[in-house]
């Protein structure tokens, strides 16, 4: 942490020069609008008690002192005095323009399949339901690469639903708290059959998106099968290098997707590379199968199909994705709006049982931060 | 429903006239792209089997002809035939780029406070219950106006559980699957006091944000206390009426909300007006209590601010308003991705009893298609 080195106020703005060189320009609107006091804030939550209405829209700043550690500084009209700590300020403008951002992925570890030769992310099931700290590192992989491998979960019908309770919270949808994949016959998605299904994100036709996504195995003596995972941020990023027209196609154009049964007629628009005010990723979305009608103008549609073939082109790359054997007793939990998921095809003889459950991100961050927390 | 009157080929567009004058233009790997026959698409569920990848580059029309109600297409290289109703053409692309769009502003009926001269959409609980059409105009009610208010639903702790059973599935929470908004002593939430809230959305710092809020009356005995509800589609539209930069500012530019207490950290970055492709609304964000540090370039910030404080002032306007007083067995059920909602202080005396619960926008949607479908 720094200390304050020296500051100097205009009406509108002031500026802190802190003791490491680095300086901070602090319109005046802002600084009374981010005021600390606990007639500003409540201190118990920090929830705002002002609204931006109730502050003149002609603030200024009066003026200001600071000791090391605090910034004072006093607002015309009104006469409004806010103290800041010098830890606060470096933590929440040192540059004001910075963004924390643990979502996005510049927040993210990208990886591919010759990045795991240390072995994959793995956590013991017993460890990470009893010891904070497993569970701290199990889900922080989850942050940071996307996904963990629990080992050791009873091969018990509905006890994946006991791991999301370690973290979050069940995301139920009309395929219930929780359901089965294994060959059915007359199967309602090609999910339940025997075939292949390529790399793809779950449920992409929802709008909210299932931002996590469970599958444990309760059974596996079929031949094949074998898992895939990938890294949707990393093949967006390869796009990104090898085409950034490509990648603006697919990030500023929104598709439809939509899933219909006799129970549910489930529809969404969205793009494929979801990106945020900086076109960082924030999400992808790929699903050949539940990609619904694409609706563009003709001159556009005839752009958009280079740059959609490029991307599916590359997440079909084998040097993108890892293949495992998931094993009876492990569960892979792995964020869906990052990480895409496959199988490969397998023999009618056998078993293969596996089940699968949907969560959200916020749960699991809000669980990680206060491990975090505890475990500083 | 309109017909075929004439097709013309090139290699790589079809171009089709309509009885009715309209003209579709198709390119070739489009149409390939959404063959319908049973080797592209599952014909029970419609999802597509095959990928981008698998569709040569070369794709070309090699031959079309066409009745009035069906058209045929031979591709090369590979010799596919494809073979598509005018239903389903003159449904998916009589017009390509046309959406069909029920989550945006354009597929809302926008209000303001003197919209509901004939009285707010209202449904009786035993209808929504017991009759697929009065349950399909309430949720039809939710998917245009953003709310609707049920009424007679037993003063029961947990019953508003039972409301989302009809159409949905509950979206647990840090706060239960249900929480109770009343007086505390010691809350750890603004909400849980008898002040006003100003016009808000629920829960901005989560990501994903819950669709839809229900908000059940069980006792209401207190002076005050009157229920605000907004449109925040239409004050997002007003903002950008009134000045198209200020829009442009708060729908580019994201921010960061939090909530923070000793059992969660929850924390997102969003646009407080988020628009899709077409730069249309299709969610808004805003709660002065839960905006975190607000960081952009300090030159932006001072841009920021004034549309900031623009919209602010918008949504404070009266005119936008509608209040009313819900009455114990009432409960609102609104859509919390556009609905804003607000309540006025209370008096000491005299009890006010309020249970909450979130739910998501698909599962409404899926609902609500469905009951279509049948009473279609």
């Amino acid at each position: 942490m720094t200390r304050i080195s020296e500051i100097s106020a205009a009406a509108d703005e002031l500026t802190i020069t802190w003791q490491d060189g680095g300086v901070s320009r602090l319109p005046a609107v802002w600084l009374r609008d981010h005021c600390q006091m606990p007639s500003s804030r409540n201190p118990g939550n920090g929830q705002r008690l002002i609204n931006i209405t109730e502050i003149p829209a002609d603030i200024e700043i009066a003026a200001a002192s600071f000791s090391d550690d605090l910034l004072r500084v006093e607002f015309r009209p009104g006469g409004h005095v806010s103290e800041f700590t010098a830890d606060w300020l470096s933590r929440n403008c040192y540059k004001l323009d910075l963004q924390p951002d643990d979502r996005s992925e510049s927040g993210k570890i990208l990886w591919q399949a010759d990045s795991f030769d240390q072995g994959l992310p793995r956590c013991a099931y017993e460890a990470f339901r009893e010891q904070p700290r497993a569970r701290l590192a199990a889900l922080g992989a989850v942050r940071d690469y996307g996904f963990v491998i629990i080992e050791g979960v009873p091969c018990e019908s509905g006890r994946l639903l006991d791991v999301i309770d370690q973290f979050g919270f069940v995301r139920e949808t009309n395929y219930g708290r929780f359901f089965d994949v294994r060959t059915r016959v007359d199967p309602n998605n090609l999910a339940y059959t025997n075939l292949g299904l390529g790399c793809h994100l779950d449920n992409p036709y929802r709008d909210p998106v299932p931002g996590l996504q469970l599958l444990h195995c309760l059974e596996s003596s079929t031949e094949g099968g074998e898992s895939i995972l990938q890294d949707g941020f990393l093949a967006a990023a390869r796009l990104r290098e090898e085409n950034p027209d490509h990648f603006a196609l697919l990030s500023r154009h929104w598709i439809n997707f939509r899933f219909a049964d006799t129970d549910a007629d489930l529809r969404s628009r969205a793009p494929l590379i979801e990106v945020d005010d900086r076109d960082q990723v924030v999400k992808v979305r790929f699903n050949n199968r539940s990609i619904d009608t694409i609706r563009l103008a003709p001159e556009l549609m005839k752009r958009f199909y280079p740059a959609y073939r490029h991307y599916a082109e590359i997440l079909e790359r084998d040097e993108l994705q890892i293949v495992f054997r998931l094993q009876a007793g492990e569960l892979m939990l792995f964020d869906n709006t990052r990480v895409l998921h496959a199988r490969k095809a397998y023999s009618t003889g056998g078993t293969r049982h596996l089940q699968g459950a949907y969560s959200d991100l916020d749960g699991l961050y809000s669980c990680l931060r206060k491990l975090e927390e505890t475990a500083a």
